[in-house]
């Protein structure tokens, strides 16, 4: 099982909708990867690790698959319908990373 | 909801032991925090968003808690005990993050 892990960096003049990405960009996500999407979750920063501190990502977007070919079975002939909704609910340009999921 | 992550940037010259993280380290966690913890995940980076990209994380850990007075009363007289474990597994320094879980 791996993970993909979408973090969004919480820069200065960051913004972020994050009603728009977990209602609206998570439905296309859904629509488009169809069942090889095993599952999704969303969280928002609060915090960095003391809590007058700044997170370090804004928001993270997971979603889980059963390989790395069913992603990218499932992923590459919508990357760009995906990629295109970005700037509907933010500036900032997002760290990618593929993880096996251990626990 | 409130999620901890505990991501160990992929320096360089980074080492981790994830067997160690996952078995030992996680095991301490859950003893020393108790019923506060609500549930545990973690995962070993692969790559970035393209199969040639080095992962920005080489693992992350998450544990999930009703809210952040939940896990700082858990948390809080255990910190001691938690971190003279992480050399242990690792030789890097985490970024903390704490935020909101939305989906």
């Amino acid at each position: 099982m791996i993970k993909v892990s979408v973090m969004y960096p919480n820069t200065p003049d960051v913004t972020f909708d994050i009603d728009y990405y977990c209602n609206t960009h998570f439905s296309l996500v859904a629509r488009l990867l169809g069942p090889a999407l095993k599952s999704v979750a969303v969280e928002y920063g609060l915090t960095g690790a003391a809590p007058e501190e700044e997170p370090a990502f804004i928001a993270m977007g997971h979603m889980t698959f059963d390989s790395l070919a069913a992603f990218y079975a499932a992923y590459g002939p919508h990357v760009t319908e995906l990629k295109a909704d970005v700037p509907n609910f933010t500036n900032v340009k997002s760290v990618v990373q593929i993880s096996e999921i251990k626990m």
